[in-house]
């Protein structure tokens, strides 16, 4: 049986919940309402002060998962925004507000797909948090335990996050890079620079760890991945007086790794390097770390070129696999089944003005409905 | 003729005067007064708003010097102090003041011993200056210029810094290192850690220059000086988001050199590493650079035996003659003529509470009259 659900009219219905997170402002409910009035049997959780839903159609394998995210992050500079950024008005056919782009009107469009539809051999899913643009920790990475623990089976998972590059239909994400920081602390020994022996100086130990760190080859790529990169993001050690050598220097850095590493081994190469700075110091040496997400990948095959050829149906355009930017809930979602990212064109995203094109939302209802239909006959 | 100064009322009303830099308060005026009280001919110089003297009381060769300062450092807490900073009261033996130490103790304690002594084969000049302690543009540099434009000759002088390290005639100063500081900065390009190369980061840049420079051996030491030292004293970049490649990093270096260096060759040596970091970079790597003072050493020999003799004659202790700690104004004498400091302890110097035993300020006045009458003897 299927219906028509609009998808610009339930976008609008979205962003016009304020849900800054870790804010939901009504858009889980409504979210829900919709989905059960499309046949869906809703499970809410509540993590913290975090709304999240998980809401399946049909009991039978395979079981193709949409996941987003209705929460959004803060306006910017409101008065700068051409109409509040939760007014959710369309001008000129493009749809102004808060999660415009990333990602209300793909969660819409999904739904509108889903509704199109009808009944599949096999059951949709959704999977949507309330804490991605956040802190993530009371989100998707939760679900997805408890999901698991459940033996819940997603077979394969497309996450609306706004993927798209210059035009709609023209980038595919099929993995990400893992991203660690590292809070790097060097405490000597304040003291006059013209007794240097009585001081224990803590910025050329830091300037050679971050060297040692920094000249490490991670390695020269990784399948479709760039190379691993490490960039120092501080220095920072605040002494103002010409004659004095000073206490203490810290220091952060950043890594974008691709599968070619885990986490777990940066970070025991990190405490290591670190360790060794420390036995050679009379001060002290000190780390924290922070693993915000591995890296995956979803090897090439029937699912990605699926995702590929509804967009190319749809579009024209030939998508390009891509692994770059920055992290995503896919980096949770991968520990259940192959995921990929599809979703608008990112430009406007985060920014004061964030808007889509009416018409690129209803192009992307399209892709979605394309590949619900031609998932259900390839992998039925 | 000799003549009877008491050095400790002197010393009380110069302390008396409240001469933080550029202040004078009327202390050159009582040391004028002094000194033509016991025959010395007194030249002002003003440059800007500084006051300087230079007073001889002879015309003959040899010229023995006394040179040393009227200015004082702030008084820090005044609050702190047991006595007000500029009462100059006697307590439990100990003369209590902003410049008890560092130096009108020792200014008084030379005229003291000159009004002892009386007439002597040669002359005796005093080179005081009211800028020692602040950027000494306008002070002694100055003053000596002017007087090798008059080609007036000056064959040694003392200079009555503390030089004491823990008593009395322990230490005298035959040498000082030069000081070169240098402000570093890299201008890169800020951008998304997960895009670098669409950013320019600029800390491993300032890193690798740092190591560059930090990582020369300027020496390995020079007759009685330590090795040239350099230490990074600072190093900033002020970056916040664990996401963002910064614009800008900053940092600050010094050295403190032996004589085996001139500072301009220090400084072509920075600018050098400055051009090719600069060179190697699609930012942008500048330096700025303010030499304090080469280094200056007096060789061991009649004049540095001749002060420890009359140390020694007066304490019982052999001093050490010592090259080490900061800057004085010795650095511009030595252009004129061989330059030794000797004076009382520095402990409580630039400290609240700053005093120097009465007793001290006599046994200084011994040591200084002492050196008068051999000086003559011997270099006449
Ligand atoms: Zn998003
Ligand atoms: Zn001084």
């Amino acid at each position: 049986m299927t219906s028509v659900l609009d998808p610009i009219a339930l976008a609008q219905a979205l962003i016009r919940c304020p849900s800054v997170t870790p804010a939901d402002e009504g858009a889980m409910d409504i979210l829900q309402r919709t989905l059960e009035g499309l046949g869906f049997r809703c499970r809410r959780m509540k993590f913290g002060e975090i709304e999240n839903l998980y809401a399946r159609r049909g009991t039978a394998r395979p079981n193709l998962c949409f996941a987003g995210h209705t929460d959004v992050v803060p306006v910017g500079d409101a008065g700068a925004w051409k109409q509040g950024p939760f007014e959710a008005q369309v001008i000129d056919g493009l749809l102004y507000g808060r999660g415009a782009v990333d990602m209300k009107s793909a969660i819409a469009a999904f739904a509108s797909a889903v509704a199109a539809v009808g009944d599949v051999p096999g059951s949709l899913s959704f999977l949507i948090t309330g804490d991605e643009e956040g802190v993530a920790l009371d989100g998707t990475a939760k679900v997805v335990q408890l999901l698991a623990s459940k033996d819940e089976v997603i077979d394969h998972c497309v996450v609306g996050e706004p993927s798209s590059s210059a035009e709609l239909g023209d980038m595919i994400k099929i993995g990400r890079r893992g991203s660690l920081n590292a809070w790097l602390t060097v405490d000597g020994q304040q003291g006059h620079v013209a007794y240097p022996h009585r001081a224990a100086n803590p910025i050329p130990v830091m300037i050679d760890l971050l060297a040692r760190l920094k000249g490490r080859v991670l390695d020269e790529g990784y399948e479709s991945f760039q190379p691993s990169n490490l960039e120092v993001t501080n220095f920072d050690v605040g002494n103002t007086a010409t004659n004095v050598i000073p206490a203490q220097a810290v220091a952060r850095l950043n890594i974008r790794f691709n599968p070619a590493h885990k986490g777990a081994d940066l970070m025991a190469w990190i405490e290591d390097e670190v360790a060794k700075a420390d036995a050679a110091f009379k001060g002290k040496v000190s780390v924290r770390m922070l693993l915000s997400g591995e890296a995956f990948l979803t090897p090439r095959g029937d699912f990605t070129s699926l995702v590929a050829e509804a967009a190319r149906a749809v579009t024209g355009r030939e998508p390009e696999l891509s692994t770059t930017g920055g992290t995503s809930d896919a980096r949770f979602i991968r520990s259940l089944c192959p995921v990929v990212e599809f979703g608008l064109v990112g430009a406007t995203m985060h920014m004061v003005n964030e808007c889509a094109p009416v018409e690129e939302i209803r192009q992307l209802t399209a892709i979605y409905r394309t590949l619900i239909e031609r998932y259900f006959e390839r992998f039925s």
